[in-house]
């Protein structure tokens, strides 16, 4: 059987975390998300924190404030910055979790590291502001920045990461196989279309 | 009932045009294309082919070219440029169409100019260079250009007619509920698909 992976780029607040666990437990895939920022802390060192706020977001404040990480994996980064060296082992990570097969990874530039494998499917969640906020309030509670403003400066982060190491647009829709709004179209209705693509004929390009 | 909308824009050679015809046959939806562009004509006294080529390009050598309708019209264009007066024309139209409901609008910027509509799915479909260029040579035969900078230079004009009137970004996902690579799903399963979605409960924002 050939191998099928998916790849779960989303907006934070959009429900994509939620949609691609749902697939994954539908399609029976492994399912790679803090998972992923798990073995990249075992490959590297790497507090397991440091990964989750550096490994899809351009740096902020917090690039140098795990100093103790930073140190332990100093001796194997050959010159590169942190930040580029995360990037390294991520995308090596993620070229090992494909090559197994049958999973679902979220977010991470994904869609771009595993761009040419002929059974990916690539898929981007998004949904309005105003659903977002919504949501992460909902979920992660409040906090003293208005959600608005939190929503603005996630997507900022990840768009100038994806930027620096893809040199492609995030969320421009010509990146993926399929985009959703999840708020339009549900969350429910997202699993079934991505499961209903992920089981059928694959990278065929037939056309009728 | 209530009135359903699909906007449907495209790549140019993405197979968008058969993917619309196919929906509206299937749901018994009107459609509108060429049929939008004989409604302008009406409206405006403008050639059809001049509608054509600059209601959704940005202009080129073709704006000054069709004279005689631009003279006709001229005596109700108010001041406003050829190109700014179609946009006005072309938008009322739309927002005519949609009014009466139950149809499918082939590009124009529809999708923006119903983004408010609760009951109206807009979708994108693209498909990567190669395959588009396989289509067109295809459907349309060869010509001196090469396919793909035929197909560079129609996107070009889109997206710059694109940004001139709605401020956007042309392509981005976030300006549509469903985006769709073509090649990659086939247009039979994108058919399917943008059915099932334009079947369902619309803009509940229902998320479980």
């Amino acid at each position: 059987m050939e191998k099928n992976i998916i790849t779960i780029s989303r907006q934070f607040g959009s429900g994509g975390r939620t949609i691609a666990k749902g697939v994954a437990e539908k399609l029976g895939y492994d399912y790679y998300d803090k998972e992923l920022i798990e073995k990249v802390a075992e490959m590297t060192g790497f507090d397991p924190k440091y990964i989750e706020e550096n490994g899809e977001y351009a740096p902020g404040k917090s690039i140098f404030s795990l100093a103790s990480s930073f140190i332990s994996a100093s001796r194997v980064m050959g010159g590169m910055s942190a930040y580029d060296y995360l990037w390294v082992v991520q995308r090596n990570a993620i070229i090992e979790i494909a090559d197994k097969g049958n999973c679902v990874i979220v977010g991470r530039c994904a869609d771009y590291i595993l761009k040419d494998y002929p059974n990916a499917l690539h898929v981007y969640i998004h949904a309005p502001m105003e659903a977002r906020a919504e949501r992460i309030v909902k979920r992660y509670g409040e906090s003293d920045k208005k959600p608005e403003d939190r929503l603005k400066e996630k997507d900022s982060k990840r768009s100038v990461n994806y930027k620096h190491f893809t040199g492609n647009v995030w969320g421009d829709s010509r990146n993926y196989d399929l985009c959703l709004n999840s708020d339009k179209l549900t969350i429910k209705k997202c699993i079934e279309v991505i499961c209903d693509f992920a089981t059928m004929e694959w990278g065929t390009g037939k056309q009728v």
